[in-house]
């Protein structure tokens, strides 16, 4: 058998496949139509309490979906490692009540049918953009995915990546931007921001940016934020913490609800500038 | 002698030297006030005719700053140099002509006399960030000064480049991040957004993105700019060539004056949305 | 809960956990020791006639592991995904036939018990490093494991995964260094020589090296190879195909049987001039 | 005038326009034959003392030629500038007195003719590698040329700085691989090994690697240095200082002149194990 190089490309994830773009629906929202999506809540679920005030707190403000980790890949294995299926309950429980789309991370191939029960939409992580059993299974698991950039990898990988879980028969897949391993110490990732409309043109799946991972700063996230929806972002998905400083994880990035919202109140106008929907 | 850590640190680039902000003014054209200042043009000067047409274009849009490179450092001895001094001449009779600002590359200390004499803005490039001597003779030169990162320089490196030229008593220095290297083959640069709102906060120098170089990809260039304003950015520096596919160097960035001109209408209610004057 | 960074970094990989350094044995093979043991093969089996040969070749030319995947993880969906478990039986048989201790890459959880029955060694890919769940399982696994760094992991986060393995109380990990993503085009993945010495300074656990993927270019392999026992590695792996021009997946880095043989005659001379028994 | 890329590539460099190899003489000492040349001293000329001290203990290890730097160039404009003139005639005197072959770095083209007034070997450093007019001076000045790669460079752009070099009719440069920027906060720069063969493939000139820069880290140099030498590289360039923890830069790479001493005694046996003479 010869390699064959041109077997390699993305098909199913090419813009060509659906010119007009695909709009992702789930319990009646709609990620990639004209109308910006704003996912926000907690890095981790820390408690019931925690995950309540995030979550009340992001929809007043005009979030849709909630975002929060209960499965947490550390990279020390002596960090916070989540709450588990503890923590599925208290996503499924604290999202219906605040009225809000569910969604979090299975980091394992034995977690999609279980995480499946509890959330809306299954979120792929950086850390596992190249776990390929992990993409077939979402791909097979029926839910909306969104698939984060793995942080070394390049967009045409990403495209690829997203591949894996299109053929499986799921069409449901948004992408989520969040930078890119670089040299920099004054932020955490390169949010590379001529990714986004790249991705807009090379293939018709919506398109999300984390301007939370992507900056790491919780000062530089509105700024971010805004200039992902002028680039063309169908969303975003930010960091939000009652109290970011008594945080377990990713602590220097979350928002504060006051924070959270005056960000949303900054963003409308943007939106409108380049002709979206907030 | 013992090596002081402390003393390494960007003093008079920093935010607290003028908590106001600085803006440069040339000409009457103040860079770092609430207005918006695109500068344009072609990346090298290569005819009159060329460089004239780019200019009428660029000033009917709307720019303010004709861009344009008389000497151009290539990554090849067999590469376009550029028209030396013939084309700085080109460069202060038609940005005369077409009422612009002008600005161009010194690549050598020697040059610096030379280059001051026809242009208002001397430009460090990229490639130069480094060149230490070059910067204190910029610093010396008594005219404003548009510095550039170097593509694998940190932000903190940038502000000490600057700070070698401000300790000359230059304070009229404007920093244009324009990306750095990273591994991405879809655009040439990563223009990591962060690094805007995070300049804006650690300096009082004002602030502009260059999206041509950043993206590599004219297709690119309008979102590009559009985040970047939306991002902080006091400003632009955009590439624009009449005939962009047969420009001597970076043919596949350059905008058309009709693509530039649309880029300017739909810059001004982003720039609104954000509480900027263009 | 408060945040403990201090919490976060490794122990069990610590020099200090085992200051005489870990010698990892298996089937009467010491990897660690002062004897350089080099792992050789095929990147993916593709039939038994290619295993065998490949085997049979690299054997008379004094390696000791067969290296060889059945589960390929690839790029793209539409690459040649490995022979799976009938894959598995052919490294069984011909590794037994050939006299050589067997290894390959389980790459999804659910797979770990299913390799550990077909081989002796496991090995944990660069895309899989950050894939805890998989290291948990290989962990408890109680075989050997072989863990490679991701390419875009710092040495601080290879150990750290390795601590992962050791924590669920297998003490068998040899880490194999492979190089991590850059932006040079020349070589595939830049193989920074200086992780070597470093990793024996800060860890007790044998270090190999992997010249194939780390150059990407059967033609620098041996000139690599070299370097790394220079630089104290205990050992390499590297990849042999009886005919590299119709392998399915790597075609320019690996060896034929032939340059196998002459790069291991040289390995000899190099070893012993650093003290090392070849 | 329409681009032609095919113009850009290296021809003078080319393996092909020497395929013997280029042997880089001056006052005796030969540069790219089989013996093994190594270039050691402190980072900075700091004083006549250290100087001297430093010259006399690596010619006593076995280096042929002094390294200093009269002229440093500093992130910082507050860090330590180096001596200027004053260092170079340190340099020309304490060479002379320890019978070595001097080299330093001129920063500017301007200093270009001062600078070959003292020294034997003139070095361009990383920082200036995409100085394209120091390059040009350098190769109008007769004088031997040693050129580093710059932080951010591929090979394929070292190998066209050189081209500038010998374009000006200036055949006697030797290329110092000294490592490019990478994310690795565990060593200083990536030292891909890689390069080493590939450009001893790709070009006739010697090539020699700088352990110092691109670990870092003294304590990795010597395992550095045997692996470079494993890998083809035609001498070292070795950063020692009487006493490295009182230098005025570098501080933490630097070797004392025992364990300079200690590494000079361990390369023997490398360089005989590969072929060559020591």
């Amino acid at each position: 058998m010869v390699f064959m190089p041109e077997e390699k490309k993305y098909r199913l994830a090419a813009r060509a496949a659906n010119p007009k773009g695909t709009v992702v629906k789930v319990k009646g929202l709609e990620i990639g139509s004209k109308k910006i999506v704003v996912m926000a809540g907690p890095c981790a679920v820390e408690s019931e309490q925690q995950l309540l005030e995030a979550a009340l707190a992001v929809k007043k403000a005009g979030a849709s979906v909630l975002r929060a980790s209960a499965f947490k890949p550390r990279t020390s294995p002596y960090g916070f490692q989540g709450l588990g299926e503890k923590g599925l309950k208290l996503i499924k429980k604290v999202s219906s009540e605040a009225g809000l789309v569910s969604e979090t991370e299975p980091v394992d191939t034995r977690h999609v049918k279980l995480v499946s029960g509890y959330v809306d939409i299954l979120r792929v992580g950086a850390r596992n953009m190249t776990n390929f059993e992990l993409l077939k299974e979402v791909g097979k698991s029926g839910k909306p995915v969104i698939l984060k950039n793995g942080i070394s990898s390049t967009a045409e990988e990403f495209l690829l990546a997203a591949e894996y879980i299109l053929k499986e028969g799921n069409r449901n897949v948004i992408l989520c931007y969040r930078g890119t391993k670089g040299f920099e110490p004054a932020t955490r990732f390169a949010l590379d921001i001529s990714i986004v409309p790249w991705l807009k043109r090379e293939t018709h799946l919506p398109v999300i940016v984390d301007p939370s991972h992507g900056s790491g700063n919780s000062g530089l996230v509105p700024q971010v934020s805004m200039a992902a929806i002028a680039a063309g972002s169908d969303g975003l998905m930010v960091e939000v913490h009652p109290k970011p400083e008594r945080a377990l994880s990713d602590s220097a990035q979350q928002l504060t609800p006051a924070q959270f919202s005056r960000l949303m109140l900054g963003l409308g106008p943007v939106a409108k500038s380049v002709g979206r929907v907030f």
